[in-house]
């Protein structure tokens, strides 16, 4: 899609002033927003690369115009690394060769959504409930592009006033929910279980356990100490929080897309 | 068992130093020592308590005598926490009315067994495989007693070259497994896969993870620092230091039952 390419509706936003770059020529719908950031992260892509394919409505035009460029032959020896069950479906409906990362433990480039975004490029991920799957292919890649609208812009970790997922073991989940409440109090924390399954019952993962959802009124400034925190529980399993993992973050917006690199993107 | 509480048996060593107490009036045999410092951890127990029950030879022996003080009626109101589905079978076989962690989250005193105790009283725990229960419910303890024979006592941990167990989920265990041996390759790190599954497959733990033995060659130094970074890697969900966990150490040994208190036990 020549849209996609525009030069003026792409701006390469090295130094992540939060000014909108030049308008697009015609509205275009959120979905059609999201797709061009992916095609544009999809741009990073070379041939005989290893690739984590992320999951979610924005990652999926990712993968599907992988797809795309393998079959019109510009692209060649690509093996993707699927985040999800849903992604490596989709994948394998498109042709993509598939592996693992025991047999690929380091990945060129992964492109993935995420939930937030925070000014230094910290993000959120895992409202989708596959937070663990993608934080070890996304952690194993040299490259790591995130695409986002714009709504997922946040000042702070925790700033949309959606939840902050944590995986936890089952094995009473309910004093792990509430160790990570007493923890996060001081940030105004609610912590509920995520539900989801069968009869009301819990979500849960991939990996056989549950999520807590936390609900954060505050800002809770040093994340790594957060981070770190959060990891000592006994019971916790990882958090939805992915510090400083993304290179490079692709932004749709209403008036444009925006890219923003680590370390020159901040503050 | 009157020889328990001989009072030249026993050294109350509070200084620590590794000075052997009294000579017993006998030879005894190891799991008799086991069952006598069991006895002596059994001491602090009062009426009334929310107990931690422990896992593993020694701990049976406290659970054992739990059991024997609740059917003499010299116990009573007694509330048990189970480490392991074994020790809830022997605990109900005794009749020690039994509870869990969400029901109470704060436990009085827990009494368990270790792999390995350090001269700060650290301990590694989860030879047995149950290590993330086992500190769930002995971290939320507010006393923590560890039974062991002498020859758990190391200089430092990882010392008794025995395995550093690590429970990591099943998705991708080699890459999470070949992770964990790089971090830790400063210490002359070999990770192994825990067998013991059906047919030669994986040791699956009751929370269905597995369990990666690591084996180390020299002293981690900053245990914090190295527990952080082992909980940092997206994959593992818990590892077998107990770090400024236990209150107290009960050390049965051939010459002797000596306590050593938190705080005032090292170096």
């Amino acid at each position: 899609m020549a849209l996609a390419y525009d030069p003026l509706f792409i701006t390469s936003d090295k130094s992540a002033m939060d000014v909108p770059s030049t308008p697009p020529p015609m509205m275009l719908t959120q979905d059609e927003l999201k797709r061009i950031a992916a095609h544009k992260a999809v741009d990073f892509v070379e041939s005989g690369m290893v690739l984590g394919l992320g999951t979610g409505s924005t990652a999926k035009h990712a993968v599907a115009r992988i797809g795309e460029l393998l079959r019109q032959g510009k692209l060649s020896n690509i093996v993707g690394i699927p985040t999800s069950k849903k992604t490596q479906e989709q994948a394998l409906s498109l042709g993509i060769p598939l592996s693992d990362l025991d047999a690929h433990p380091v990945i060129d480039l992964s492109i993935d959504g995420a939930d937030e975004v925070d000014p230094h490029l910290n993000l959120v991920k895992g409202r989708g409930g596959s937070l663990l799957r993608e934080k070890m292919i996304e952690g194993a890649s040299k490259k790591f592009v995130v695409i986002v609208d714009e709504s997922k812009m946040v000042k702070h970790i925790g700033g949309s006033k959606l939840a902050l997922p944590v995986e936890i073991v089952p094995f009473c989940w309910k004093f792990t929910a509430e160790k990570l409440r007493e923890l996060m109090d001081g940030y105004g924390c609610e912590a509920k279980l995520r539900l989801g399954g069968e009869k009301g019952k819990a979500f849960v993962t991939d990996n056989g356990n549950y999520i807590v959802d936390m609900y954060l009124e505050k800002d809770m400034g040093d994340l790594g100490a957060v981070s770190d925190a959060i990891l000592r529980l006994p019971g916790v399993v990882e958090h939805g929080m992915f510090l400083d993992m993304a290179s490079t973050v692709i932004v749709a917006g209403e008036l444009g897309v925006k890219i923003k690199n680590k370390h020159s993107s901040c503050c």
